[in-house]
């Protein structure tokens, strides 16, 4: 496993030297994936690679701050940029591939930046994992040109990412998986700027009062469906702060607060699209 | 209090007296209210008085074996229909005044058996704490002839008809109130016996598995949402029942299981109503 993984490292490496050598933006989340991949890039490619991270309506307020400070640890110049997806109709009116309309727009301005920079090529973050999954997103990379996917393209998982990461010493290798807020509005419903917001308040408040890490409320016309790690459902067995989590949700304007007994898992929402 | 309760009690039994005199058919689910007036009914009426359960898919199967359990005890003769209000499109659709639509059915039934056994009246257990509610079956009550609410109408809240249940030594007197299984379905969404029927095993199964009495399965659109008595939500603080519940549920054909944080409180239901 070692020896296969540190050939593989070695592919890797050759494979972002290639790509990225006339210069790379990196686009950067703040997550594992994105994150090691940027700190492999800063390490091989130095001046040549720019992380960018593209702040909308759909990115966790609490995340940007997280970003800046993983930038500056990893010592890469960081350019942050805003995008709004909700200006994109396509997106808004939420059908089952709303992925491939933002992930477009986010390379169309990726490119732009690249171009400004006078860099040639886009790297973005799925790995190998994600593949088996529902990822319509995906299909936007691959129409682009000059878009890679460093991670995909060569076979890595998600743990194999971790496992570099905690060897580059990185502060995010343990981090739960992000996911843009729009993923937690079933699909079908629009999104609009107020729900993903109110989303956003209710995960920080939950993470505040019960000290959870892995969280998603899932907004169900109204109705706040809860999923926390299998692990961590343990953290909501108290009825003080369940009432305290009803009056803060309440406040927020959904009507019914409700725990996912199931906790978290990936996919979920895809249920919405099952007839009942 | 005590003093006061006795004075009503004493013009309670003249109602019930002078009402039922000419036999009365009391509507009789095996509830606190209905039983406890079943009771005052026998010991005032005698012969006269004789009791009937209406069955259809919206009572919960395991409240019949009760019903009977009940009117046993108290001696009544006692008599099981069938009424469905399936059949009754107006009802089906479920919209906000679906009781109406069902009790009215229900009273004409009654009525039916009243005049069949030579009676005149049909008693029925609303009671005064009722009316602050959401109540629009008791429109069907006030709409009919013959029909009267010895308990609404003489001012009994549910407390006191408690205690009257506890002094007359029933076993009913501490039992959570019962409601129709349609309460779980969303006014709108379309009423079918497949779902009562699926809300109904639900409870069954969440009761055996974690010992909660008061119970209801709210079934959003195929995500179950699960109220239980605010002081037994502390049943379900466990991981392994939690997962148990979910597979069951989930073999009912739901698609997610949520426990309601708040725990279960009445007219939870009516905020189906409301815009987002």
């Amino acid at each position: 496993m070692t020896v296969n993984l540190d050939e593989k490292i070695e592919r890797l490496r050759h494979f972002i030297y290639e790509k990225g050598k006339d210069g790379v933006v990196i686009a950067f989340s703040g997550g594992v994936d994105s994150s090691t991949l940027t700190a492999l890039c800063k390490e091989i490619l130095g001046e040549k690679a720019v992380a960018v991270t593209a702040v909308s309506p759909t990115y966790p307020q609490e995340e940007i701050e997280e970003a800046v400070k993983v930038a500056r640890d990893i010592g890469i110049r960081h350019i942050v940029v805003e995008t709004n997806e909700l200006s994109d109709e396509n997106f808004v009116r939420n059908p089952e591939d709303r992925c491939y309309y933002c992930k477009k727009d986010l390379f169309i301005c990726l490119k732009n930046v690249a171009k400004n920079l006078g860099f040639k090529a886009v790297f973005e973050g799925t790995n190998f994992s994600d593949l088996s999954g529902h990822r319509p997103g995906f299909r936007a990379v691959k129409e682009m040109e000059d878009v890679y996917s460093p991670w995909a393209e060569n076979n890595f998982t998600k743990e194999e990412i971790r496992m570099i990461a905690r060897r580059m010493g990185l502060s995010v290798s343990d981090k739960p998986p992000l996911a843009c807020l729009a993923s937690r509005i079933p699909f079908g419903e629009q999104i609009t700027a107020e729900r993903l917001i109110r989303v956003g308040k209710a995960e920080q408040i939950i993470k505040r009062l019960t000290g959870t890490r892995q969280l998603r409320v899932r907004d169900h016309n109204g109705l706040a469906r809860i999923e926390v790690g299998k692990n961590e459902r343990k953290l909501f067995f108290d009825a003080e702060i369940m009432d305290k989590i009803v009056i803060e949700l309440k406040k927020l304007g959904f009507k019914y607060v409700t725990m996912d007994l199931e906790g978290y898992r990936t996919g979920s929402m895809l249920l919405t699209l099952e007839d009942t």
